[in-house]
């Protein structure tokens, strides 16, 4: 039942045409999907205010290129993640104005005017250079949803002076995304320097007991810095779409 | 070098008892640990508003107690978690207004007056009954970090109707802590109905193929809304200090 | 909105107190819970047929015994499963002619009369006498829903013979769950002598490489007979439910 | 002994050429190769009413050609899974009618006339578009062992409107399998909503900690819905098999 | 159908009062339960000349009491293995001449007279006194299959020069046992120095990463010297009975 | 010190050049690799009686060629295993009689003449057509190791009679290797049938919860079956080496 | 063959009594064990300089105090780690002057008088208090090998500036052991800030995902600081056997 | 604040332009980054004299050589780890002295003149064959540490006197690394063997259940030798580092 039907209903309840005991008997029945669900969704997607994101990785090229023309024509916009080389050319062949990112593997076309960030900065930290693409994709996703994005790179534990020096920045950020292979301490450092929000992303960078991410992982949850929170391996996406969630909602009124 | 030390050698440059020069010799080697770090530290603790935490597992009777009364003297508060039924006695024998929850397994002593609550309501989701000591932990420990606590239990996705019953609720809240054990799915459920952020706790209940708490922790992870992030099995205190940090930081003034 | 509410809408519209398009305003943005779901619910329960179960585990001898109480009530029965021996005599010291087994660790009350099983015989087949406790479960959670069980024991695969012998009886099952630990390779042997359904419940039975039963549900989720099904290790209960799901379903009438 | 060897002994008994005696002897030490087990496996083949099936993975294209031709020389049908481009490329140049689905990377030559499907209708559910290759996979295996199908796709719990949008469609089927990959969740929703059979088949469909869909698997193993049961990791062939065995199977005539 | 219901059946064929294709039919069509495997079976057991052996874990004292003495009646034999010294007392109290060794967890009733070991010497190699519970069941298992035993103990591969020592013993031996926890490099070593059977047993014994004996397992299975075999962790009993197949087989007369 | 050191050390003692109390100190003192240990080796490598065995993998084809040539010289045979098709068709290019098995992935040049095998049939079982390569392998590296090799294939425990129809050839083996995937539950079957040595290779066939042959491993180390012992993950070539340990050892002359 | 045997070997030769090839003969076909390979033994002891020790797990009162009562006779000193405060208050009941630790569960009674420490002090770094077990086996252990050793404790990475205020004497160590749990980072942080060896020790200290000190030890493998090296969970012992590996082995004098 | 501003702070006490007390105040609240740490960070690098190694892996030709050139111009000499063989050509193309060893994987450019090595002999052990990338990198990164290196390959546990008869060398080496994959058995017999450190460095090398490495970390983690310290899998560079921590801080003058 969709709006009209809904509307109909109600009309003839109304006029008298149905009595409203028949009327309840049809909307205590109505499948569920006869509410408009559609709309509700609707409303959430203008609620976090960001654009469709095609996850590439599985997907053909012609796939990539369909969906990406399809939000283009709806959104003026949209954002590739995990795009291969292939998948980024087409993309960019279609789009002239979309930005590539090889090492974030990102493909975005920011939408024309592109709004203002708000919501605080959101301070992106990666340990070494190998959690590039990671903090990358994390960085262009922030972005998409409308956050304004900081960055700091190469700051790992073995040389506590790197993060230490950069102590104001961590404080003004209003979120922390911190991006770590291998032992995953560096959100424990921060964690411990900032009483703002730090998110945690293992990163697959590391060989042997790294185990494709699963040391950072388990040294991320177990972290002696109480209150950080951790997304899944690789995942710069939700961590951005995380710093989201705190950035977006207006904080409560008291 | 503490404070003085500092002091004098300046002094010493003014009065030129030392020049320059030496005193740059002497300042490049100083020791980190002559920088009145603990200052800091305080201030850091003065910024979180919460006073410090007593983790009762592995420690004696005799221990928890001393620490509590240290606490209690200084804060005219403290928090006990993972108490055990000999520890929080011992507590609540020395600290009349303790408040011990053998569910939780908290005793806690509220500092008089309690300060009132802020930082917007957090809603604490537990997925059924046997998540209640996690969830009780995060709502106990919530409490001790000034925030303000609304809950909500044995929601969980196999009685859908139980969570989406509640939806108004989860709109209303500045911060979701759901609390699930087994395979984990509900704050994938959770995270798809609000755009606010949600923090997962897996539990370790369940038996088999639940791996104390990994199919749930592996689940939250892996979940397809995007967005939610998650804190160690069982950490409901976690759980609880990550909403603070996002309740407690003032939104940036954009 | 209960039932209640939503007919005093529809009588507002057909009496002109409410137009029509406030009642569908109303109706758009009804929280769905107050869609008369409890009934829906009730409904499922009752389909399934079965009285409500108690999972004792980490539960309190009195927090068993109130529950247990609440559906003798209600629904002149309970079952109780994992119930340690303390919970168990609490449960039949309270109502007389609860039935405890010691091995399955159930206790049940059957309904009075007990209704006649139907949907085919169940056929539990236990591949050792280590599996009993599971299949005992298994066996008593049928027969509280309602299904006819036959039983079958220590036939493990190290003996081929004993389950050969026994074909005539694996062929007359509707169902067959089979409870094996260790390998668990008996559901493959099964599942390749006979076409009907075959679930197949590990047990956490052996030591070492057995892992506490992770050998058996590896080796079951990778039978090379197909059309298997698995559940939780020592599950006995789910797979009772899962044959239920199959055997009280009406065929479709083609 | 086949049974012309075995014909010939009785013979030779009633004739008086061997004594009861001497032929139990040698009845007893029959090897049990001698029993017509041949014909015992091809009733099984004809109860369960499929055509064999080629598992092409590990196999030349000339071992999955010859195969095919020799099935479809008997049995005038065959089906190939897990079949790359070369094999299925070969499949079809040999079989003009047999048909490619590349997503599902099936090869199915359907007998001429196709039989019409029976056993009520099997719903496959996919909670993503990432899934379809194992829902495919099902779907045509389940058609070549004739069954009726269904399909639902992309009704992830992210998004519990879109499933609670087809509940209706759910209610009707006889067995629904439900495949899902990340944290493999939806399964317990469906469980939770019907009362049907469920089969759970977890995909490897997300990266991380969804490690190859470990996480899914023990997601839906620990599914707090009761009666759910699980296949192999990506095993959509042996799912459609277990809806068969359900399907397939008479129901008892009380 | 049993040897008398078999000759019967013959017995009238060859009187006329079936006719052989009837007979046929019946031979067809008998489960194959009908066929005297218990007897086949017995003479397995005879072959392997060994007792029936009482896994105690998970037993009741009434259980393991009950099987040992319908055991003891029919063999004048038994072995129970796993024994809690519960367990073992009552073994003991019940039959005087059972011998109790506490650290092997064994209890063994020896048949009178206990026959003259044969098939070779079996040597049992201990890598260190923590791993003499898992020898100590081997070489009581051993002994009551009837196998000569020899020991050697604390001779782990820290101080290689204790196995060099004993290079003699471990040539003479017809099978090489070999017990060892942590890392489980002792079966490597010897297996490098003779060309004999050898068999790894790995134990729960080490703490940390030893991870119950998976370092060990692993170990053993990964060992650089060629045609060592494994069994499970802590299994002496399984390692007595593979020794067993191999001392007990008459070798080819070629 | 080698024998010519040695000797001279003697010569001396007994000539009076040097005092016994002298001698006894070098000796004591002798670093133990002064000893001739090489021709010590050379014994065993005699005694075993099979040609060095060239691993390939993770070498180059110069490796591999120059090995192959060295062994070809010295012993007029060898094995390589693990072959890729680049390195075997190089071999077979340098020695024309060597063997190439692709499946196996062994080449094999044997010694001309070949010896007659000896030690007993060794009976080579494969669960499945796809444990070929592994159980090729093993009857490659078995008849290297001089001896009589056995196969069955195809006969895995989804259709019993396959292995029940081959029961005379499996008791007249004096040792049976079980090549098996997937669940890896036919060497349970086995080891139930005869009284034999039984080795099981687990195979890394299988996907999903196979988990690399993990399954299989897991589940031949806890088979219900006694006296089964088990080699590495597809360690065919380690199971014949096992099996020339068992064969080659002459009995005991008890 | 003893020494005396070998004496008595050159005595003959010396004498004429057996010739110099009959020696040989003798000499070469010695089995190892005829060396006096004790003494070699012995002499490592003298040269590591430490008492021996006794790991008290899983070992009985009985045997404990005996084993000790033995290493007291002969050396005057012992070390019992892993003690139960039964087994330490049997020991010191015994030996008056033994020190019994029960944080860290050691008991050790000093040789008289006490050696002067050597070798370089050796820092011990608890990160937390629950660390403390460990650390203090590894200090007490160290001590009884003759070291000397200086402590730091509850300086974990989540309040850098505690690490960071000590810095001066993580300069002065020879060797740095680092204890830590939950996620392991504080060696990495150690082993950016010194050139010194660092010892990591991860403890099973932390819950959930700490995985009994898996996370902790995985973070250790793969620290992002160059050149640390780990031992055992909860191996506080063996760090300082590796620590007195380092400090007593004297220096190259290059 | 670089040492510059610091100097100029200083100046100004002197000169009287700032009162010692606004100097506190401005050296107080110094963020940490002010502070020369650059220049420390350069003197660790002296003092453990060893050039910037580049870790190729993950990094693009381009990158490799633009650092590589950098690191030339800068310290004259460089050191490539797990280049591959178009990132090491051209290194090579463009500093015609490195030095490219393809099987370690490592490119380096020694400095000219190369400084003698010094610290002592660090002895590098490797297993097998197959060990020896792992073993390379860490001889040419001891190499470039500055160190003397030894070498001993293919000396297996399996065939014990291989490394016996290399004790001489063993009981000379300053540090001792050994490497070895498969049951990883090697670093414990050598640790029995001498007193002196023993860096383990498990390698991926092995199949099945060697798991890349896991069984081999596992075995050298709970190797029955005391004293072992072990790194990341694979890790020869992280070896060499730990090698150098011990070899190059003076002793201790005590």
């Amino acid at each position: 039942m969709n709006r009209e039907r809904l509307q109909q209903l109600l009309q003839d309840v109304a006029d008298g045409r149905t009595t409203p005991s028949d009327a309840l008997d049809q909307l205590r029945t109505f499948p569920l999907e006869r509410l408009p669900f559609a709309q509700i969704d609707h409303h959430r997607a203008l609620r976090q205010g960001h654009p469709e994101v095609i996850f590439c990785e599985h997907k053909t090229v012609e796939q990539v290129v369909g969906i990406a023309s399809r939000l283009a024509t709806a959104n003026g916009a949209f954002l590739g993640t995990r795009a291969t080389a292939e998948q980024a050319k087409a993309l960019v062949a279609a789009h002239a104005w979309a930005e590539w990112d090889p090492i974030g593997r990102t493909v975005y076309l920011p939408p024309d005017p592109e709004p203002q960030p708000s919501g605080g900065p959101v301070l992106i930290v990666a340990a070494g250079t190998s959690d590039l693409p990671v903090a990358n994709e994390a960085a262009t996703s922030a972005r998409a949803l409308g956050l304004e994005v900081e960055r700091l790179t190469d700051v790992g534990v073995s040389g506590l002076h790197r993060i230490l020096a950069e102590e104001q920045l961590l404080h003004e950020a209003r979120v922390i995304i911190v991006v770590a292979g291998m032992e995953g301490a560096l959100p424990s450092v921060v964690g411990g320097l900032v009483s703002s929000p730090v998110i945690a992303v293992p990163t697959s960078v590391g060989y042997g007991a790294a185990f494709s991410g699963l040391a950072a992982l388990l040294g991320m949850l177990t972290a002696c810095a109480s209150g950080l929170t951790v997304v899944n391996i690789d995942n710069g996406f939700g961590a951005a779409v995380a710093a989201a969630r705190i950035c977006r909602t207006p904080a409560p009124t008291t």
